[in-house]
């Protein structure tokens, strides 16, 4: 039984662009991160680095921190705000662990309170809300999703930002679920800072995320270490994007990005083909009998179901089991979202999708939840 | 002109035990991490920390958290404890910016104060000097380096760990510098924690590093995120290691450490050859002219020096560009030492081996440092 990989949402595969080739290569080759090994060699972050400010439409390179996953960059960017005294954040319903965690712990630490925007049944953030709560509680900081990784709805987030930008507040995009689909434009949009990965749908490895800093942001850095230069300073160096990248790089994951990012460069973003696979999917599902989770375009590939009178887990274990598709079931690591779907506490089935995926496979998910429906039914 | 690579402490190369072809494999393969996907499959993580938890004679493998360098393990440690008011800290001249800019940092926020042990002309620890500072200041933690990463001097630690937990402080040992080449025993020298990196002398790659966590150490994680288990919880779960792996795991990665780690199961620590190889180096350079710095037993395989009348950094350069050796040249991120060492601010050269140089490669360097030497003699 050949598998069917619908859980693109968490990492993507397959991976493109010589992922895996490339990425042994560079191990297999001799080190050469430049500046810490006394000569110069390839570049690998340099490169990787002006691929992505080309991708994201970034005029200077090195305001682009480059990490190990979008978690990393969150914290970076969360703990790395000088907090004032009794600061509001604004954030939303539709957050993933990833920013509601570090929040909690700030919350508990720096005393900041915390401002959730509810969401509409597709889980976008509703923009009358927003902008009561940022002129309501004049937030320090506004910190958002860019997309849905339970629905796949896309927020409009440069009019999130800019109602947020015109209130002062400091602005965080989590672009984790859309990065690689849809345009993500920090410095178009007038973001102080983008958080992503590279795993998901830049169809890099994992090991590998960044974050965007608009130049002047005051952030400071906590996770801190060697940068192998101006090693004599008490502090990380001022310069981007030392000031944040602590630590011996991990350069073969880099060299694996980079060839991801070439080959999506080279290839252009699938949004129109995309968009018609998930809508044929989330159809179909219905029609299946599923109680879908139905979201407007744009959208990213991502449907959140369930099916009457399964556990959801169950649904995971026999679409694994006895069909070979590969899915994932729960909350997807955002909590808060399901209250506003009707699927908290039990979570939801979750299909995402790749630029990869076919029409012969969907076809084959929507007759296997047939068949499904059918034992019940 | 082949070349001669001797910049193992900062990464090691060759990479053994199908490092990047393990990488690459994984990569290439369906994804499949435990836990995060709906399905089980190979649990590749906790094949790496058992592995681990096999080197490092630690019972349960779950006290073992995978990240992404050992700076990341040193910033979980140093940021995770609950400080106390006025709390000191005795450390070491030999300390990694991975720990003093932790330090520092924490003595600007959390007001903790920084004690600096002298080391000896070798750049290992003083033992009397230790106790005394331990005695004065109380600490609520010690943080020290296994081993010298400018001159390859090895510290005692259980001796340090001993006298330090014997006084009640945490114990907090960086064995970045050691651990693939010196047994190092986080239980059965009754450490707190153990931070340590896998592509150094584990032979592994970039990307992998850990912490060993003592059961019942009450430690606060502060970067956080996504865990895929448990996501309802504001926090992150109690039980270990999930507590402190936040964001998505670099399968990949683990799965190359973990064949770097059988690799050298199978084939054993090697340190009567390596300290065979670094005296003869050592002596050869002492031969050639070259101010070194002699380390006595036990050492590890690395040998800093400096060439009369030439700037450290045109040392490295002359050596790469015309003899094809590579090496390391400053202050090794590594900047108080130097002043006990009497090669501050400029620095050191370095040579670091490791189990595959050959005695050919030493002879080799050893003649083109003593043409160097006669150009200006």
């Amino acid at each position: 039984m050949k598998p069917v990989y619908l859980n693109n949402a968490a990492t993507s595969w397959p991976k493109k662009g010589q992922v895996g080739g490339t990425v042994a290569a560079y191990i297999d080759g001799l080190p050469c991160h430049a500046g810490r090994s006394g000569f110069s060699g390839w570049d690998v972050t340099g490169q990787c680095r002006g691929l992505l400010a080309g991708l994201l439409q970034v005029k200077n390179p090195n305001q682009i921190v480059l990490c190990s996953n979008a978690t990393y960059a969150l914290n970076i960017a969360l703990h790395g705000i000088h907090w004032q005294s009794g600061a509001a954040v604004v954030t939303t319903a539709a957050e993933h662990n990833s920013v509601l965690r570090p929040l909690h712990y700030l919350s508990k630490t720096k005393g900041i309170s915390i401002h959730e925007v509810s969401v509409d049944r597709m889980g976008r953030v509703i923009l009358d809300e927003w902008e009561a709560a940022i002129q309501q509680f004049k937030p320090q900081l506004v910190v958002f999703t860019h997309a849905s990784n339970v629905t796949g709805a896309v927020n409009d987030a440069a009019r999130l930002g800019e109602i947020a930008k015109q209130a002062g507040a400091i602005t965080l995009l989590d672009a984790s679920q859309s990065l690689g689909i849809i345009p993500v434009l920090p410095e178009v949009w007038g973001f102080d800072m983008v958080a992503f990965t590279g795993h998901k749908y830049l169809l890099g490895p994992t090991g590998t995320g960044g974050l965007y800093i608009a130049p002047g942001l005051d952030l400071e850095p906590v996770w801190v270490g060697g940068t192998g230069i101006q090693s004599d300073l008490d502090e990380m160096p001022p310069d981007m994007p030392s000031r944040f990248e602590a630590g011996t790089p991990n350069d073969p994951a880099f060299a694996g990005l980079a060839a991801a990012v070439t080959w999506a460069n080279d290839h252009g973003l699938d949004s129109t083909e995309l968009q018609s696979k998930i809508e044929r999917l989330a159809a179909g599902l219905a029609a299946a009998g599923a109680d879908v989770i139905f979201v407007a375009p744009p959208r990213t590939p991502v449907v959140s179901f369930t099916l009457r009178d399964w556990d959801v887990g169950d649904v995971g274990e026999v679409l694994h089991k006895s069909f070979g598709i590969i899915c994932r079931t729960g909350l997807h690591c955002a909590p808060r979202i399901h209250s506003y779907l009707g699927s908290y506490p039990a979570g939801t089935v979750r299909f995402s999708l790749s630029r990869f995926t076919t029409y012969e496979e969907i076809d084959y998910c929507l007759r296997a939840v047939g068949e499904m429906m059918h034992e019940t039914g």
